[in-house]
């Protein structure tokens, strides 16, 4: 079997994804690229099916990434809308997209965003089950396995695995007073299922399958946080810290395999306690790359939760966090429709651009100074261009007067030239 | 002349508005705030001629508090437009309400906040000298002390006063590479007065009359930092710290004469130096209240603003700052519409709401308990009710249905209860 992309670099080969990935950051050399890779904290999610014009490197040394949720649900309806929500990614630069399609039409889907589209590609093929059978529970162990390969093999570069809830915790689960037990969406089927049926997370017992899987195709794994705080109040509750140990050894195994790893963390987190969180799953987890999902920073945003979320993913792009997956206005309430999507896209676009610069990153940095610039010029045409989303601020502002309406004759600009 | 708040406190009186101010906050004991009051850490901003129904503390010990800068402009057309918005400001709990007025109808819809709302009301009174004059730069000292005399007696509970300009900032202005200057309308304003004029800042120069008129009122100053960064760049430049050092004597010197004193602070800065920012004003100035705006964490959000300031906003708060000016996302672009007044109180009341739950404000965090039990049991209408603005909520979540479409069947709440 060909070598991963995390072998190669053991063997100290300069693959072309790490070359193409290393084009994108302002990392001094390529070898500390590579050494970052070597050690777990740096990934390059590729699965070896698909080829791509542009990779990303994602941890240590590199810019903030962002994910974007889109997918579709049962009915052929939604296809075009989320093929748009897919193409609003590519213009807006999102480095990722997670395809969390359920139904008749996910796989044709999760093909177009593969064949068509840039952006790194994940999926949670778990979600599969819920189409497969009437009723998930009556699953196999050895489906949760097939639809795993199912994924991979057409190419996704990165799957969500909630491999770390395993019967131990489980069983402690009823001991909690946790606000709400499981948030997650394929965490919470694992444990309907674990309850069901009474039988280990066939992700933990059969762990080292699923590293074959993906090993195979040298897919990425992304370890879901099952127990990830679904509120403020859950947030740093045992269960989720127990958690991140024994995902830990798991990312600690898959990397013996040759498959990189990505850490899944919360959620919902009080802003006071982002930092020391983040800090305590990169040190649990030695530096391996960080997602987070927003974190909110408090539960009472429905329909501005994108708001919340930028917040807390800036305060955690601060401590270390290095991906952050997007959250909409819609987070909570419905499934997010184009405008929503873009909302969240721009919101979280700041957060990490937010962060890149507090990193020192260069062409971050610049970017907010050619803006100043313009400004100082009044160069509206300019400051059009250099803004974040240029229709809207085309929109904004109307027709090209000289000065704003908003100080109008009192400029400071002006005055102050 | 009777005493003023601030001498009352002093002499250990509990006035009335301590008392009102006290029941909004979850201090312990009244003394606590009494003491907070005369150390000059909190403020209770409460002209003598207005009478309100409710009274609110900034500063040391008490919840976050947030400000929106509403104001007509030359046309009539605006003023009912501009009514709108600070009803909006009433319906949202906006705690205070700037009036940036300018025109000839600047003072009657003044008049119309200070006597109709209960929020507390703020203004510049510089402005007016743009309307008084054709060409401000021909005003003389007296009117500067004159155009504030006349907001102050209609009622406004506090002015800010660019005082920390003087001389020995400016000279040293034309040796900084600052890229944009002064962005403080108000402090642009008195820069280019002094330029043209060659003469010291008035309300530098005149300050001991500038108490007197404001202690007349028992109205509170709010000194504003004309050297605030206007871009990222800009950000802890030594103009910005001196004027810091300038403030903290005055605001001494305003303490002693027994007028109450807010510090406004940035503006932009990089989100990895709000906290030594913030931290360093407040050492400066004694821990007096800081009143931030924003600030932005980077330039290229031109149309959400609202979104970079509110993520700075909450990084301030959780350093320290008691007094956050929404940004809009009409900011930088043009006067904001009802919709954008809007959006920029909900992202900056999440971010107060997120600090004070940072905070560990009993009553914040219950908030958010409350809205966790109802999603719990999947009770919309509780869910709708207890957030931040239930229309949306509702718009958003359609008819009632027992799941929201995020998740459909693989709703994971249901899943793990």
């Amino acid at each position: 079997m060909e070598n991963t992309l995390l072998e190669k670099a053991q063997k100290g080969e300069l693959s072309y994804e790490i070359k193409s990935a290393f084009e994108n950051e302002e990392i001094p050399a390529m070898e500390i690229l590579l050494k970052n890779i070597v050690e777990g904290k740096t990934v390059i999610p590729a699965n070896k099916k698909r080829k791509r014009n542009k990779y990303y490197a994602i941890g240590k040394d590199c810019t903030v990434k962002i994910n974007a949720n889109i997918g579709v649900t049962g009915s052929y309806s939604s296809f075009d809308k989320e093929l748009k929500k897919a193409e609003l990614c590519e213009k807006y630069n999102v480095e990722s997209v997670m395809d969390l399609s359920c139904g008749t039409f996910a796989k044709r889907f999760r093909e177009k965003l593969i064949n068509e589209f840039s952006f790194i590609v994940g999926s949670v093929p778990i979600y599969d089950l819920s189409v497969k059978f009437k009723d998930f529970t009556k699953a196999k162990p050895k489906d949760f396995l097939e639809v795993l390969e199912e994924h991979v093999e057409t190419g996704v570069d990165f799957v969500t695995i909630h491999a770390g809830i395993n019967r131990e915790l489980v069983e402690k689960l009823k001991d909690k007073n946790r606000l709400l037990n499981i948030v997650s969406r394929g965490g919470s089927m694992i444990y309907k299922w674990m309850e069901t049926n009474n039988f280990e997370n066939p992700y933990f017992e059969y762990f080292e399958d699923v590293l074959k899987i993906l090993k195979k195709y040298d897919a990425t794994i992304s370890i879901g946080d099952a127990f990830r705080p679904g509120c403020i109040q859950d947030a740093g509750e045992e269960l989720q810290v127990r958690e991140t140990y024994i995902v830990s050894k798991l990312a600690e195994k898959a990397r013996e395999y040759g498959v990189q790893v990505i850490i899944e963390g919360p959620g919902h987190v009080r802003a006071n306690e982002i930092y020391w969180t983040v800090k305590m799953i990169k040190k649990i987890c030695k530096d391996a790359p960080l997602y987070v999902l927003g974190p909110l920073t408090t539960d009472i945003a429905a329909g501005y939760d994108h708001i919340s979320g930028s917040m807390g993913a800036l305060i955690a792009s601060l401590a270390g966090a290095d991906f952050l997956c997007y959250v909409t206005p819609a987070e909570h309430l419905r499934l997010p429709d184009l405008e929503d999507v873009k909302e969240g896209i721009i919101a979280f676009k700041i957060a990490a651009h937010s962060a890149n610069i507090a990193r020192g990153f260069r062409k971050s940095i610049e970017k907010d100074i050619e803006m100043s610039l313009a400004r100082r010029e009044l160069n509206w045409e300019k400051i059009i261009n250099l803004s974040i989303d240029p229709e809207k601020t085309k929109r904004y502002r109307g027709e090209l007067h000289n000065t704003c309406t908003m100080c109008g004759e009192l400029c400071a600009i002006k005055n102050s030239s």
